[in-house]
């Protein structure tokens, strides 16, 4: 049992030269044991993305990024390495999107500002979320959006930590998040780690809170982002849209603009994970997708670091 | 792994009167270890049905029951049995209700007739709920309301298999029930043992299964229906609710009239368990609420062994 109470961003993931690596803080074994998993390969970085051990679609980001400053520090193929970074995950569209941001220019400086620049949208995104919460408020938050999952602060985490920095926040409901538990490993230890009030329920349960008044309000990160506000984020977070809407609580979604796909029209268009059913189940059949889409119509605003779009989201992301 | 082909009623749960004791499948440890408890005492039964070694609410008062036969041959004091084991768990009416039909005669033979015809009463409402299945049917259940709920055959489990028997049923989700998997344990090991195809999901994957049009319905059983249809039932119940009605699937409740509380008016009167927040993180602060109450209008129908009863409800189940 180990607190963390300064989760810099080079903690999450960095490069180190000397080597050379991408070392990544492993996900997968928190919060029980903190430990640190160097990726000294693009190959093995894949890897490490494929078994979660960075997740969240900035991170996953951030970490492709500095796979290719590794492959250029090693001399590889970069065509080839940017092909198999490209194949680890198909939903997040950061990872594209960081990708063709280093194509021009793949060294340690490039990733290391782009790491840089995801870290400072969070912090403008959580300035701007703030407006979206009054005194006293009790939210509700699914998987992790928080510093692990962008590099650094988070988004919703971070609108999160802005909001309770302003004395806006009573207490955070966190969905444990089936299969893999982002909610109560992840969120639950950020929150925590930053002194936020906080409870863990299971999944299910979120709807009984909704009814008993104990949810003002749902802030959620994303994995994509289609043009017309559709979202792509963990599984389950559709569900609290159609919840939220029934009990006339709005849901907020805050996410950097490497998460939006202007490029892709709808929901319809976003490629969705379906990971190992062993995940859900070792023993009986199952069925494990790792993510779905909110329509637009079930989200009350956007928030990235240029401020917060309403609806129409069509013209609100695009501006 | 243990495979189970013949759930007789007497594997759930039953009295010898050699020793004597009640004997339990115990269903925490199911479905790695299919071993029976055995409980000697009136206390010792009361603890395992609060650790969920019997679960399942006619299953309880079935257990009880036979906890009123073990304090009778033990020549216990019957009104301080009766006070335990009433004191147990507080959802499920169920263990009233069976407390009460046992206080005239809290004999053997009285207990083992209680459950005979709990069981018979399952058989009647599968027989009843299978018009609500056409060709083809693909269902989505929560928790368990298996034979191990009900002391044999099963309620909402029933209802699937009697469809299945019928050709009507092609494939059935389950729900995992966080946080103590009654569903990935429990349910998923009775389908799996009478041959009925079915997949695992994690509960906040049921939205995402229905806006892809994967469920034509959904049947659960109850731990207590008030008078007004109102129903109380594992958490998770009233999500699939309200998620059921935004997708235009009808949710159905399966249970004998031993669940049935026509002296409670609506759900506001049931008491809900709130159980060990360590059933949820171990690690964290956490909230376990047990069950949730489904309003009534979000109830299609409610089965029992008299028929399907359709909205209102406090007409037709007072009929």
């Amino acid at each position: 049992m180990t607190r963390v109470t300064n989760l810099e961003p080079e903690r999450i993931v960095r490069l180190e030269e000397d080597g050379p690596c991408v070392v990544l803080l492993d996900q997968r074994r928190l919060p029980d044991e903190v430990v640190e998993l160097e990726c000294r390969t693009v190959p093995e970085l894949v890897d490490a993305i494929r078994a979660l051990a960075v997740r969240g679609a900035p991170a996953i980001g951030v970490a492709a990024a500095y796979g290719l400053a590794l492959a250029t520090l090693r001399g590889d193929d970069l065509a080839e390495a940017e092909r198999e970074l490209a194949a680890s995950r198909p939903t997040a569209v950061n990872l594209f999107w960081a990708l063709e941001r280093m194509r021009d220019d793949p060294t340690p400086a490039r990733a290391r500002a782009l790491h840089a620049e995801e870290v400072e949208r969070c912090k403008r995104m959580a300035a701007h979320a703030v407006v979206l919460f009054g005194p006293g408020t009790r939210a509700l938050t699914h998987c992790n959006a928080g510093g692990l999952a962008t590099g650094g602060y988070g988004s919703a985490v971070g609108a999160l930590r802005a909001a309770w920095e302003r004395g806006l926040l009573e207490h955070v409901l966190v969905g444990e998040t089936r299969p893999l538990l982002q909610g109560s490993r992840l969120t639950a230890w950020e929150l925590e780690a930053v002194g936020i009030p906080h409870a863990v329920i299971a999944d299910s349960a979120a709807a009984s809170m909704m009814a008993r008044g104990d949810v003002d309000l749902i802030v959620t990160g994303a994995d994509r982002i289609a043009a017309n506000g559709d979202t792509a984020n963990k599984i389950g977070t559709y569900s609290l849209a159609v919840l939220a809407k029934h009990h006339g609580i709005p849901l907020y979604v805050v996410a950097p603009t490497s998460t939006v796909d202007l490029a892709t029209p709808t929901g319809a268009g976003i490629p969705l994970e379906e990971r190992d059913p062993a995940e859900v189940s070792s023993r009986f059949p199952a069925r494990n997708p790792a993510f779905d889409v909110t329509p637009a119509v079930l989200i009350a605003a956007i928030v990235t670091e240029h401020g917060v779009h309403r609806p129409p989201y069509a013209e609100s992301l695009a501006a």
